[in-house]
């Protein structure tokens, strides 16, 4: 029994979407699948009933930060992640490289791996892909991601063929190094914004014969347009019976367009970051309930959503809240908006179900949009 | 059908305390009670089904703040608090006066009412009895508080004297423009530290016939024997039959000495606000969980608790929730605070139905204070 069993039970015929499972230890998650971003092991402003309330059947936690704050030796202490943090879904954990390579001037990059400073004390450390994968099996989560560097965007062709090169040179150590039998470990496809790297990059991970595959590296700034190509360079490479995970890609638009090629699995701290700017996702595309005009409005947040909210608040109360810097406030468009996403991702896979993801998503992008997505 | 009925259940054969039920047209409140202070239409950090899940039966908005934010016209045009709020038990409104003679150099007291400048944008306000009023009825709570004065503390006999008459005027100025028949108005015993003021107050406001009784301008800094004193001179003067209530109150101790002395309603921001730093009740004493000391600490915050926190969560993580600024940590102090006060007075009461109450006393505040309260 492998730690992650995935299982494609439906593809759709006029798109490259495709319905699967995802099963871990810790239940089985219907894919596509959209995961909230719990960076210090809680998804920001919810509690995890809540998550279980929007429906997240797993969430992503994020290493660099849980290695530096509370210390992955303390979570392991504590029985792991999910002990820890007492949620008993499924659980990701990022590989450190996407937010140590952030920190710019504050890290230095070799063979071997890279020494970088604390944002939040200065202090020194050094993350290899030996180290990650230590601090990976230390937090337990379902599943771990290989240690990665993401290139800067932009960046030159030789750079960024050096930097592909050496990713997966990290891919067969943090291969070589892992050996947690509960845990799946998925490599990551980098290449930056050339075809010829991003084949080269996907090539050399499915020789490695990983149980799924992250796609690192988009979203850093490029038009859409280009990272839509990207996918469909890369997409194909990758073995059919595997996960293909898209990595910190979560606005509607990019989840429609990522399904539509290919795609099994999301994250992004967009939904929760938003949330707590006082701006909501709606049918009608994004509003700013913190704003004035909507100070008198005694309409829920969107009309058309299930959610706890919805149900219960307006949106003149809402904005109050902000307004008067009450948490409440912010709890409450962080539960819309997850619940938003997730509730797109079940509409997503209906639709695939029924062969009309094409027509869904020109529907849903007319209308958030307006029309011009 | 008066707006609110209560009703003396069991008298204590040992001590003053009582049990009652407090009739609103959003429920039955079991007496003595702890009510949680939602001072912006919010119980700071809480949804309305977690103040239900905590026990909570009633909650206090503030007038004064509401007045301000986001005006009383506009939760009136919500549909009134409960409505605005998503909250369908009850719900107490203070006068506004504590608030507005806490500015202190920013008000003015005439006979008329109370000049003062905003806290938030320093603009001009003026509220008198009738503006209180009006500002309640608007709110729509189940009862209002009459609009009082609130002597400082210290303060000299003939200041206290004055204005404590002044707030007999006052009295019978709110009850005079109060006419909302689904709202109950209470009237508010004043006197400062001086037992003749209070006998005093307490026999204006009696003759005023009021359906409830609140004792304020207590616990503001007089050594708490003084208050448990004034007290046991106030609570004879007030009718048998009329809910009391010990404004502004709520450590441990004080409610068990209140309800000893025969007080029926509390109300105090201690809970939510010492959770907000990180500090917590439990059985012995309080904790400040967010201490280095507890990084380790995998027991609930009280292991004699059986609220949602102390089920799933460990000082460890609550401490690094704090410690790392997210918002998660101060829902859980507050969550655990609040159901560690209505649990309190839930055993509170049924120790006064077992004639134990002087027992329980003594063994919780042994136990809590270490032996000295």
């Amino acid at each position: 029994m492998q730690p992650v069993e995935f299982r494609v039970t439906y593809e759709s015929p006029n798109t490259w979407a495709r319905l699967g499972e995802l099963q871990t230890s810790h239940g089985v998650i219907q894919t596509p699948v959209f995961m909230p971003v719990g960076t210090q092991a809680t998804v920001k402003a919810m509690s995890p009933r809540e998550l279980v309330e929007v429906g997240a059947h797993i969430v992503l936690a994020n290493t660099y930060h849980l290695y530096l704050r509370p210390g992955h030796q303390l979570v392991e202490r504590a029985g792991g992640l999910h002990e820890f943090m007492a949620w008993n879904r499924s659980i990701l954990t990022d590989s450190g490289g996407f937010q140590v390579f952030s920190l710019g001037e504050l890290r230095k990059i070799t063979e071997e791996g890279v020494t970088f400073r604390s944002h939040l004390d200065g202090s020194k450390h050094f993350i290899s892909p030996e180290i990650s994968m230590e601090i990976q099996m230390a937090l337990g989560a379902d599943i771990a991601m290989a240690f990665d560097e993401c290139a800067p965007y932009p960046a030159d062709y030789q750079y960024t063929k050096d930097s592909m090169e050496l990713t997966s040179r990290w891919a067969r150590r943090c291969k070589a190094s892992h050996q947690r039998e509960d845990q799946a470990l998925f490599g990551i496809v980098q290449g930056g914004m050339y075809a010829d790297l991003r084949k080269q990059s996907a090539d050399d991970l499915v020789s490695l014969e990983f149980p799924g595959y992250g796609i690192g590296g988009l979203s850093v700034g490029e038009p859409k347009e280009l990272m839509y190509e990207l996918l469909e360079i890369t997409v194909p490479r990758l073995p059919v019976d595997k996960p293909r995970y898209l990595m910190g890609v979560g606005s509607p638009d990019c989840l429609l367009e990522g399904v539509s090629r290919g795609i099994d699995m999301f994250d992004c701290v967009l939904p929760t970051r938003i949330a707590r700017h006082g701006t909501v996702f709606t049918r009608n595309g994004t509003m700013t309930v913190r704003n004035a005009a909507y100070s008198q409005d005694f309409l829920p947040l969107d009309p058309d959503c299930d959610c706890y909210v919805c149900q219960n608040f307006s949106r003149a109360y809402i904005r109050h809240l902000l307004n008067t810097g009450e948490i409440l406030g912010v709890r409450l468009t962080t539960i819309h908006n997850l619940r938003f996403l997730i509730r797109l991702m079940e509409e997503i896979r209906e639709s695939i179900s029924q062969n009309t993801l094409p027509e869904f998503r020109e529907g849903f992008l007319e209308r958030y949009y307006g029309g011009c997505s």
